[in-house]
């Protein structure tokens, strides 16, 4: 089935770092801020997208980056400032001149100019919102007056509608005479008499059906209205799990007031996993590689210090049994492996029940089958990994009964890692807090605690 | 700015558990397939979507899904299937009456039948593709030709071209005299003689273009073609920096001959993160909740492996030192949190490392700077943490020379752990080995044994 060997001969050899910045290209760039040679800067990023000019900025350092925003000046457009790191936005703005600053922030559709403004201090917003139009002022104060993280923020308020009764012929001459059409559109939103969208039409259904065709006869079979208040990880949810293109958003009583798009779906849903990630890792969510050393020492150290209270904790367990280390210290070697084997385990299952409860495929309708199936899995790994650390416990120390403890320690602190990473990001989610970026400390210390506790305790009562 | 407190009240309330499948619905599932009630369970399920309906049949019990795949009988339709999680469907298939399969499949397009035929077992594999018509049977069998995970896999054969050289009339005439269109298109491709795609125009600048317009004046400004072999990560990674809804796919002569649209590559990129995420963990990627408990417990065992062995090389350097542990207990009390929070650390920066090489922000260009910056941070937080350490061991144990040794080898350990958390992904990633799945491992084998090491050998030379 697969002879992909020789068909690979005929393609082209795809480069490994593919979209990745040419190394000559920032060097040459380098070059010109060395040189003040403004020319020969403009002509080398004027090719480039405003993303990966966004990507330059952010990967040289703070003194070059502020020497190019000078050189660039004027041409230095709003694309490359919404396309910037949020971490970085407040420096360039900074540095940029004011009537640079005014004429990028122009260009930009009311649905970026929201983006870039929307975490920006007081001062830097309204200095920004003063160089709009008053059209487009009103429309960026209208976004910003939903709550942060909304549908309301990320929509566009252009959206293309006609009444649901229109036939095909109707709705091609309303869009050829109309006289500005949103950047971006891919449907013909229907909707009812009171401005209720109630159907999508593609662009492309359009243009090949029939003039005398009627528009409610061609909608698109999946439709989805997205309430202005929606939580945007719900949004990108739905585009996800509806493969939308674009979907309308309603007010609170059902009227259109705006449309997204997936491409805002899709930057949302990457958005969102770049912070689960860091979250479950223990790293604060504004750390980008940009930050400041201070910045980025302060964003590690709020968990590192939650976890030097859990492993205090962990510590006064080992505490309690200091006169069992004291006359077998083959216990002080061996025990930080029974923690260590159930940390391990606790963050997997920890991890597993974080992503199924953001991708909604944990529920409380099978959370008892899972937390079973879990329990199960950690038992099963308990005794097999607990044989195996016996065997090698009792040939490194040659103490039967030592190989018998440790076997069984480790089979109560896998069981136990495995409840404690069901249950905590369960409850957690359950109480509103995300399970994302909470868990990781409760469950080391769980499986710490009860690694110690099982290994030491059985030890003192068994062995001496 | 933000007045959304007044707002909010006008707003609909959005429930916490948008798009959360009803429990009771499912209740009433589960009943219907108790009464063997074929008819209201057709009910219940027509109006879902089908990912819904896939959602279901993952959520239920083995023996519920069985006896629902069974009910549902000819109603069972190909997007189903297509939406399912890879390790459900071939127990689905199996289930399912040869007849029912083989219309399902004949109802999808060719980019989803050979996502859904593409990691099955050759025996299922050949029993799908002899339901399909000869066309769509070539197609599919053409695509199984790419490399499994690159763009040929991925994109959809059916493309809406024309001559670079048209007007808009000329195009809209084409349009509507063509006998079928793709189901979802967004773009005209332009192409040259050689049918190499040379730019793209929005079917929304086409309607609202004057007929005598040329096409090439109206292009879109971002244009990005992707080669046949192009790994799937890469074309996620292009959607969402340049912001496409849909590239042409063009074979090692630049000819056209696919295309791929921005819905499929959100899904890509979900799937990447996923993945991501749980190697992180140490989950290998095929462990779903849908997975048997021997199945899952053998994608965690792999990794919880790898750990034992570094983690009994790290009990290794403690036993090195049982005689300092013997002369002083209190050391087995406090060496755990000195490795905890080396491992920590580690998992920080090596997480911070893995997202920045997944996002190509960390190049060779600003490797050095950003292991510096590392490295500072870790001496800062080194710093910070060892000395709440030694105070806290220092109040504790009240030897003064204690709080010494545990300060200074909190340092060395959050300085190994940015040095291991930064070198060894980017050591991974030039060997051409996914960072994310083997990072682990190594970095807190380094924590553990520098954490030890520094802790006990600094103890036995300067305590004792």
């Amino acid at each position: 089935m697969t002879e992909f060997d020789d068909q690979a001969a005929l393609e082209p050899a795809v480069e490994e770092d593919a979209y990745q910045l040419d190394k000559r290209l920032i060097s040459g760039i380098l070059y010109t801020l060395e040189a003040k040679d403004r020319h020969t800067l403009v002509e080398l990023l004027e090719p480039l997208h405003p993303a990966d000019i966004a990507d330059i900025i952010e990967q040289i350092n703070p003194y070059d980056r502020r020497r190019l925003v000078q050189l660039y000046g004027e041409e230095f457009d709003g694309d490359i400032l919404s396309e910037l790191d949020d971490s970085l936005r407040e420096e360039i703005i900074q540095v940029l001149r004011p009537d640079v600053l005014a004429e990028a922030v122009r260009e930009l559709e009311s649905d970026d100019i929201v983006d870039l403004v929307e975490d920006l201090d007081e001062p830097q917003q309204e200095a920004i919102l003063d160089q709009l139009e008053d059209a487009d002022r009103v429309a960026v104060e209208q976004a910003l007056s939903f709550p942060e993280n909304t549908a309301g923020r990320l929509m566009q308020r252009e959206t293309v509608w006609v009444p649901e009764d229109w036939s095909v012929g109707q709705a091609i001459d309303h869009l050829r005479d109309a006289r500005q059409l949103p950047e971006q559109f891919y449907h013909v939103i229907l909707v009812d008499p009171r401005m209720k969208p109630v159907g999508n039409v593609t662009l492309g259904k359009l243009m090949s059906s029939k003039r005398n065709v009627p528009l409610s006869t061609i909608t698109e079979d999946v439709f989805q209205t997205i309430p202005v208040t929606q939580d945007e990880e719900d949004v990108a949810y739905a585009f996800n799990q509806y493969h939308l293109i674009s979907a309308p958003v309603v007010d609170g009583d059902e009227r259109l007031i705006g449309m997204i798009t997936i491409d805002d779906a899709m930057a949302v849903l990457d958005e969102e996993h770049e912070e689960d990630i860091l979250r479950l890792a223990g790293v604060s969510e504004e750390t980008s590689l940009s930050d400041t050393i201070f910045e980025a020492a302060k964003g590690r150290a709020t968990w590192l210090f939650v976890n030097l209270l859990t492993a205090i904790l962990a510590s006064l367990v080992i505490g309690v049994f200091s006169e069992t280390i004291d006359q077998m210290v083959a216990l002080a070697v061996l025990m930080p492996i029974v923690a260590s084997m159930g940390g391990n385990a606790g963050t997997q299952t920890m991890t597993v029940t974080v992503r199924a409860l953001a991708t909604k495929d944990l529920t409380s309708q099978n959370a008892l089958r899972v937390a079973r199936r879990e329990l199960s899995v950690g038992a099963l790994n308990g005794v097999f990994f607990g044989f195996i650390m016996a065997l090698v416990a009792g040939f490194w120390f040659g103490v039967p009964m030592l190989a018998v403890v440790i076997g069984i320690a480790m089979v109560f602190t896998q069981i136990a890692a495995a409840l404690g990473g069901i249950v905590i990001p369960m409850a957690l989610d359950r109480a509103g807090i995300d399970p994302a970026l909470a868990s990781g400390p409760f469950v080391t210390t769980v499986t710490d605690v009860v690694g110690f506790f099982a290994f030491l305790g059985l030890a003192s009562s068994i062995l001496l």
